[in-house]
């Protein structure tokens, strides 16, 4: 992350975890608290204090648990428009953004059609764009401090540099610089699919769970997984790679270079393309493509078996190496899911192993401001302190 | 892991991480550990100095950095013969043992066949077996307390249970409960695979990596992944199956019911079939299949470039979506690496993505005692604190 001004809200290890918890899974006794964090009620109330008087959590009205069950609790919770966080996606032609509130709630969003597409201009409307959203109202001008960016490509969230993406063709900006410069916030760039995954990890299905996985489909195959709480990394940046991983050593030549990825046989780009040489007309729309497969057309039934097939065996693949608890399935892809859902669930029952099959699959839909608020849940983030290295050795 | 009698050695965060940094690193400096801990040198000092009074730490004679370069500092080192531990790999037909030192050193080994296999007469075996180390030396029978088993199947840790093993034919079995009446030590049981990889990560070529996998080849296929210095373990018990990730959906039947698992091309009982049916012999022993590839068999060298060539696929999948720093290849299968090397290598380069390109695969023999050992490391690591139940929501 980049740092203009701001520092993080929490330092000491207590009081990250009462505000992790409590901004993640909502109002919690303080008992329930300690229960949870295993610190001793003493501690956390001691740590909820200076949030307390900061005006980031609050007491609720006191309730009892049962008749006679002792002294009434006042459970902690946050209050959501103590601060506000901007969320950024930007994409080959569009930039996308959205006010979120503590709690990753959207409380305004707008968007604007990206002509010029150099990192310099980018950053000046971007800079335009966060006035727009701020100008909605005047509270949002006065409490925000952080813009949280999601963009395609390969980012080192720690130094704030988008290495490549080939969407953009962009290689090695300080985008995080540049942006800050623009903006006058406090920046943190991170990969898009990674940034969906923190919010649904922090704010949606993957509240609580120590391992998960999301996986998004569409023109490109992608996916970010969460191990031990923490979102994988590789330690070359490079993890999750759904797309990437081969299930057909003979199939067709990925833009990768490899044969048989699952982005070779399942992108939106390839069923348009197979349907398109298939029926003998170029100029089939996606759309077009959709509606065929909807009308029974076995050209076009067969592209989206063959590439809901591909995913589902993927995605298996994923659970057997890493064992989430869940996986989400998301994306632009998934408005066709009633023509993939049915191969991406029969493959992955037939190739996930053993007791990783009680590991469920999740559909949810993704409209564009869901991309905005993944940017806004890396920007929430930055009121925590970076992770200390984590020890090299672990135990178990 | 079942706790007959004994407690953790350490149990403060610092002492923790000091002992661990030692055992795996080597002597160090106190301003080093200071460093690579973030304690501070006070804090190292305090929480090395019961380890210092215990006996399992000690320092080395002062040395001089370089001339004039201030007070001489003492490195703090590990006396290894402080403790000593018993690790034992419980395969169908065989037990085999050894006592290792503190820093998995081996220093006595044994073995025995398992005529009787039920639980049962396996602990009394192990106790026979045990009395047989402990007798090599009067120092191993004063200073064992722990014995680490390394099994194959699906092993609880925490509950020292054996779930399943196909291969032993047990199902719920309370191993470790079985092992500690039977021979009077604290018992620590682990997968055989997982086993080995701690071995590796603490004591091998994983040492200093956050992110490692170890891949054993031969009758089984499997694998264990650390991600930021932890076990993989996967939410219900399965992670690293790379032997059941498809690389062929219309590849051959595997046991677990699957189609075109690693597993079902490139098990050495698969090479030794094909080969059988190519040379309508079915007497060829696997040692006469090795001969025949080496001798250049046209069907022989096709079976083992099939497997190799899978086993690179499943390797590249693993890192695609882990992001291992470094890739440990071993197993009884390795004796073939001649004959799998260079197609394991090829197809793992083909398949690689982007950056983790860089991770390198390196080969690694695995006589019979590596697996006891990989028993004796998961036995050291008893000397530690179970894992905080980390926090469920990690920053980054």
């Amino acid at each position: 992350m980049f740092r203009h001004h701001s520092q993080p809200l929490v330092s000491a290890p207590a009081e990250t975890a009462v505000l992790a918890l409590l901004l993640a899974e909502g109002p919690l006794s303080r008992v329930e608290l300690a229960r949870r964090t295993g610190l001793s009620s003493t501690a956390v109330t001691k740590a909820a204090r200076p949030l307390i008087d900061d005006g980031y959590l609050y007491e609720l009205p006191p309730e009892r648990t049962a008749p006679g069950a002792g002294r009434p609790v006042n459970p902690l919770a946050v209050a959501p428009d103590r601060e506000y966080f901007i969320g950024l996606k930007i994409s080959a032609g569009e930039l996308f953004g959205a006010v979120c509130d503590l709690r990753a709630g959207i409380r305004a969003t707008a968007g604007r059609p990206l002509n010029e597409c150099t990192p310099e201009a980018v950053a000046v409307q971007v800079a335009g764009l966060v006035d727009e959203l701020l100008d909605a109202d005047p509270a949002f001008r006065d409490r925000t401090r952080h813009l949280g960016v999601a963009v395609n490509g390969d980012v080192d969230r720690d130094s704030g540099r988008l290495r490549h993406s080939g969407l953009l063709g962009w290689r090695d900006v300080p985008l995080a610089e540049l942006l800050a410069a623009s903006t006058g916030l406090t920046v943190t760039v991170e990969n898009d699919v990674r940034a969906l995954t923190v919010a649904e990890h922090w704010f949606g299905e993957g509240i609580g769970t120590e391992y998960f996985a999301l996986v998004t489909i569409g023109s490109g195959i992608g996916s970010a997984l969460v191990v031990n709480g923490r979102l994988l990394r590789g330690a070359y940046g490079v993890a999750g790679e759904v797309g990437h991983v081969c299930v057909d050593p003979t199939g067709p030549r990925c833009r990768c270079g490899a044969r048989g990825c699952v982005e070779s046989i399942a992108s939106t780009d390839v069923i348009l393309a197979a349907v398109r040489e298939a029926a003998a007309n170029p100029r089939l729309t996606f759309g077009e493509v959709v509606g065929m497969a909807r009308e029974g057309s076995p050209e076009a039934c067969e592209a989206f078996a063959r590439a809901g097939r591909a995913i589902g065996v993927g995605i298996a693949t994923l659970v057997n190496v890493v064992g989430p608890e869940r996986v989400v399935v998301s994306g632009e892809g998934v408005d066709a899911y009633d023509l993939l859902g049915r191969h991406i669930q029969d493959a992955y029952a037939a190739h996930v192993f053993g007791a990783a099959s009680r590991c469920p699959l999740s559909l949810r839909p993704l409209p564009w401001e869901e991309w905005a608020r993944g940017g806004a849940a890396v920007a929430i983030q930055a009121l925590f302190p970076q992770p200390a290295s984590p020890s090299t050795i672990g135990v178990g």
